[in-house]
C-alpha cells in the first residue's frame, strides 16, 4: 500500500505514462495494456450479482441462517433496473447496464438497445442501434488491471457475458463464448464446458483447445482449482450450469465462496489492481421456479462469496465491493394468503421450519427420483420432510418435465411456509444497493440507475466508459471506408484492403493478421451481422501503411 | 444557529445545569421540562413512516409521478421489522420499535411484552411484562424540545399513539387519547375527534374540552390549520381517519404536506428543538385492500410531506429526517402471474397507464355509487376507465359492504395494470430505511433493527431511553410500599396515603393531587389493569413529606 505522498507521486508518473501510450498507440504500436491511471485510492473493485433475487430473499436466508448476513452492514441504498424500453428488465440489459453504463433491450448483451423508450432515457442516434460499447472489464483491462468473471451458471449466460463480449442475442453462446475466450479474461470459473467443446457448439470449434492455446490453466475439479498457480486460470466445473449450493458435490464442483477466493488470489497479484464481477447466478433460476430452498441455497452461497470479497477488501484498503441483484424476481413474500388473518402473531417457526426439513432444491430432489417415480412419497419425506402430499400433488410430482421439478415442488413447500409469490417472472421494483469502501472513500448511496454501477466503477478507476467504447469499437466499415480501404466479409472474417496492404479480422477474436502477420488487439471483433465494430488500434494499423 | 465553539460553551453549561435539575427534582420540586442536554448537532429530529408500505410502492409512484421522489436520495439501508414473538409485525409493535427501542407484542402500545421469543431477543424480567417504556417523543419533551404528531388516521391509531401513550392494547381508544391529551405534545394534527368527543368514548368524558381547557389552539379546518398561531396546537379534520389525499377535499382537510408544514412552523420556535413523527397512515390499509390507487395516493402524499420535513433540514442545518415504513403489506410487486412470460417486453404504459385513469381510491370511489348501486358500470368508467368489468366484477361491487369498496375494486384494477399481491396482511421482510443528515453528521447505516431508530434518535439528541423510563415509568404500587405508604385503586385513580399525606393519581393523566394541591407530572400515569406506573417525580412529592 501507498501512502499519500507515494500515491501522488505516482499519479503524476502514471498521466506522463498515459500520455506517452496514447502517443505510441496511434503511431502503430501496438500494446495489450496501457499503464493505470490512478485517480482515486479504490485500486480493486469486485462486483457482486445475486441474479434475480427478489427483495424478501435475504430477510428470509437470514432467518434460515440464524444470524446475520454478510451483505448487511452494506446497505446503502436502492438501485434502478429498469431496461431501455421495458419497466421490467431480462439479465442481458440489466447485466449490461451495470457493465456498460447503459440500458438497453431485452436479450441484448454488451450492445445499445434499437431505441430507448423509457422516461429520461437519451435517444439512440441512427446507426448506433446494437452498437457495442465497453465494459467496465474492459475498461479495467485497458488500465493494467486484471480482470475475471466467476458465476454457477454457464459463464456465457447473460450477466457474467455482458462483462466479457458483445451480441445481441444472449442466446448466441457461439458468438458471446468465442468473444470471452479471446477478450483476454484473466480468470473464468464457472460452468458451461458443454458450449466450449465442438460438440456443444454450432461453428464446430474447440474453443477448450483455444483457451489452453491461449495459456490458460484449464481446470475442472476443486481440487485442480486449488493446486492451480497460474495467472491465466479457467475453469469450468460443469457442462451447463453448476448445482444449486444445497445440492452439490463439493468433489466435483467448488462453491461461490472457493471460486471467489481463488480469483481474488490470482488476479490480486497485479499490483495494478483488479475487477472481478461473482454472479450467484440461479437465485434468479429457483425465484422462476417459485422453489424457496433453491433462493435460501444460493443466497446463502451468495453472501459467503461477499464475506471472501469483504474480508478480502477489508484487508486491503484499496478494495470497493458492490453486490447487488439485477433485477427481482417471483414476488417473493414471507406470508401468503393464509397468513393474512394471523400475520402478526404467527411465530417463526411457522415459517422457517418447513424449509429447513428440505434437504434438496426442488432441481436437486429430481435425482433422486427413481426412473418410474414410484418412489415419490418416499423421496418427498426424506428430503423435503413432508409427509401430507395431497394426491394431486404426486400426481404434479410424477407428470413433472425433466428439469422442472422445481417448478413443481417449489409452490408445495412454498404452501407450507407460507411463502408468498406474486408471478414466474421478473418484477419491477427497485432493488437494494449494497457497499463497501475503504474508509474515507466515496460509496454510493441514495436510489441510482442500474448505469449508475458501471460509470461509478469507471469513475472510480479514472478512466472514461465512452472514451473507451470509441477506442474499442469503431464502425469498421466507415472507418475503414474513411480511409480509402475497401471491405469485404469473407467466412467468419472481415479483410480489408488499402493498396498492396491487406487486414484480416476474424470476427469475436482479438487477432488481427496484418500483411500476413498476426497482431493482437487490445479487444474483440464483433460482428454482429449489421455491423462490424473494431479497435481504433486495427484502422490505425492499416493507417499506418 | 451555533457555531462550534458557542456549542461547545452550551453543552458544558448544559451538563451543570442538567446536574442541578436532578438535584431539585429529588428534592421535591417539580419541573415540566429539564434543560436541553446537547451532544452533538442535531437539534431537530422528523420521523416519517408510510405505514405499511410494499417494497415496490415507491417505484410504482416514481412512475406514476414520472419523476424523482423526495424519499429517493435518503435510501441508505434497510430495517428488520419483526416483532418481540412474531417474525411479521403489527404497527403497534412496529411503532413501539420506532418508538421505545423495544420490540413488543401485536396490539400493545409503549409497553414492553410479555415475552420476547424471537432469536436474540432478551428475556423480559418477571415483573417486567406490559410495563410502560419511554418513547423518544417524551424524553425530547423531558430535554426542553417541543414535540409533535401527525397521521392520517386517527390519532390514537396504533403509530402515533405508541410516541405518545402506553397501553397493552391498541383498541384501548380511551386510554390511548386520554393519555395522549395529558402527555404535553405540543402539535397534534390528524383525524379522530369521535374518539375525543363523549359520544365516542366509553368513559364519557368530553376530552375535546379537556384539549381546550389545557391551552391548545383546537382546529378543524385547513384555514384555522392556517391561521392558529398558537404554540399548542391540535387539529382534528374528521372524525375517525382522514380521506385518501386523492379523495381529499382540501377545504375540509388539509394534505399530510400542509399538516407537516405547519407542525414545524410551530415546533421550530422552540431554541431548544424538536421532535416531530408524521405518519402517512392509510397507505398500510390500501396495502391491506390490495388497492394500488391508494397506495399510490397515499405514498405521493407521504412523499411532499418528505419534501417539507428534507426543506426544513437542508435550510436549518440541524435537523435530521427519517423515514422508514413499519412493515411491508401486501406484497405488491410491478408484474403478476399474467406477466411472467411477457414481463422482459412489456412497455411502462401497461401497467401505469390503467392506474393513471383512475380518478379517485377504491374508498373514494364508494361514495359515487348511488343508494342501490345501479349506476356501478358509469362509475366504474367515469372513475376508473375501467370499460369491460365482468358479470361477476359487477355483482362483487354491487355486493361489497360499506367501508370495503376498496378491498373489491382494489384487485380490478390491479389485475388491469398486472399489479401483483400476494396476501391482504403484512409480510415478513426487511424495510428500506432513508435518512438525511445535517453535513458531517452520522446517519444510519446497512441493515438495522426497527429499535434501532429509537436508539438513534436518543443517542443524536443525547439522552438515554433506559433512564427515561426509570424517571417516567416507577411501578407504583412496589415504589409507594417501600417508603411505608398504602395504595388503593378508586375509580380512575391511584390513591397512596403516607402519614397524613394523601397523593391522589388520576390515571392516564399527567396530575397529581398532592393533599388536594394539584401538582403537574412529566408525564403520563400509566393504568394497565395489573399495574399502575406513575413518575418517579410522584414518588418524590411523597418522600419529601
Amino acid at each position: 500500500m501507498f501512502d499519500a505522498k507515494q500515491r501522488m507521486m505516482r499519479k503524476l508518473l502514471v498521466g506522463v505514462l498515459a500520455g506517452s501510450m496514447i502517443a505510441s498507440l496511434s503511431s502503430g504500436v501496438t500494446a495489450e495494456e496501457t499503464e493505470t491511471s490512478e485517480s482515486s485510492s479504490i485500486k480493486n473493485m469486485i462486483l457482486l450479482i445475486p441474479d434475480g433475487m427478489p427483495h424478501d430473499a435475504t430477510t428470509l436466508a437470514r432467518w434460515y441462517k440464524g444470524a446475520s448476513l454478510n451483505l448487511d452492514s452494506m446497505a446503502s441504498g436502492l438501485v434502478r433496473t429498469y431496461s431501455a424500453d421495458a419497466a421490467i428488465a431480462d439479465s442481458a440489459p440489466a447485466g449490461t447496464a451495470f457493465a456498460t453504463g447503459h440500458k438497453s433491450h431485452t436479450g441484448y448483451v454488451g450492445v445499445l438497445p434499437d431505441k430507448a423508450t423509457m422516461p429520461g432515457q437519451q435517444a439512440i442516434a441512427p446507426g448506433d442501434e446494437r452498437r457495442p460499447v465497453a465494459s467496465v472489464l474492459e475498461g479495467a483491462k485497458l488500465q493494467g488491471k486484471s480482470t475475471g468473471i466467476i458465476s454457477t451458471s454457464e459463464i456465457m449466460h447473460a450477466t457474467p457475458a455482458a462483462f466479457t463480449s458483445h451480441y445481441p442475442a444472449r442466446s448466441n453462446y457461439d458468438a458471446l463464448s468465442m468473444q470471452q475466450v479471446y477478450n483476454g479474461v484473466d480468470v473464468v470459473l464457472g460452468g458451461g464446458s458443454s458450449f466450449l467443446s465442438s460438440e456443444g457448439r454450432k461453428d464446430g470449434q474447440n474453443l477448450i483447445a483455444s483457451i489452453k492455446a491461449l495459456g490458460y490453466d484449464y481446470v475442472t475439479t476443486p481440487q485442480q482449482l486449488q493446486a492451480s498457480d497460474s495467472g491465466k486460470l479457467w475453469g469450468m466445473f460443469s457442462p451447463a450450469a453448476l448445482s444449486y449450493n444445497m445440492d452439490r458435490n463439493p468433489e466435483e464442483q467448488p462453491s461461490l465462496a472457493e471460486m471467489t477466493k481463488k480469483a481474488i488470489d490470482v488476479l490480486s497479484a497485479d499490483e495494478d489492481g483488479f475487477f472481478l464481477m461473482v454472479e450467484g447466478s440461479k437465485v434468479d433460476w429457483a425465484a422462476h421456479a417459485n422453489d424457496p430452498i433453491g433462493i435460501i441455497s444460493d443466497v446463502l452461497a451468495f453472501d459467503d462469496a461477499v464475506k471472501v470479497a469483504k474480508d478480502f477488501a477489508q484487508a486491503d484498503g484499496e478494495t470497493a465491493v458492490i453486490a447487488v441483484t439485477d433485477h427481482h424476481n417471483g414476488g417473493l413474500t414471507i406470508g401468503n394468503r393464509e397468513t393474512t388473518k394471523t400475520y402478526d402473531t404467527d411465530p417463526l417457526s411457522k415459517f422457517i421450519a418447513p424449509l429447513k426439513r428440505a434437504k434438496l432444491t426442488g432441481e436437486g430432489l429430481a435425482a433422486k427420483l427413481n426412473a418410474d417415480r414410484t418412489n415419490i412419497q418416499q423421496v418427498m419425506r426424506e428430503y423435503y420432510g413432508i409427509t401430507d402430499l395431497t394426491k394431486e400433488e404426486i400426481q404434479a410430482i410424477r407428470e413433472a418435465e425433466l428439469g422442472r421439478m422445481n417448478y413443481v415442488v417449489g409452490p408445495m413447500i412454498s404452501d407450507r411456509a407460507y411463502i408468498g409469490w406474486t408471478t414466474g417472472g421478473h418484477t419491477g421494483g427497485d432493488v437494494v444497493l449494497y457497499t463497501y469502501v475503504p474508509e474515507g472513500q466515496q460509496r454510493l448511496m441514495g436510489v441510482v440507475e442500474n448505469t449508475d454501477i458501471a460509470k461509478y466503477i469507471a469513475g472510480e478507476f479514472g478512466f472514461d466508459l465512452g472514451t473507451t467504447t470509441q477506442r474499442l469499437f469503431v464502425d469498421a466499415k466507415q472507418a475503414f471506408t474513411a480511409i480509402g480501404a475497401t471491405v469485404s466479409t469473407e467466412a467468419d472474417q472481415l479483410v480489408v484492403t488499402l493498396g498492396n496492404n491487406k487486414l484480416v479480422l476474424p470476427f469475436h477474436k482479438n487477432v488481427a493478421l496484418h500483411n500476413g502477420n498476426k497482431v493482437m488487439l487490445e479487444g474483440v471483433v464483433v460482428f454482429n451481422v449489421e455491423r462490424t465494430s473494431v479497435q481504433q488500434q486495427a484502422v490505425d494499423l492499416l493507417k499506418a501503411n
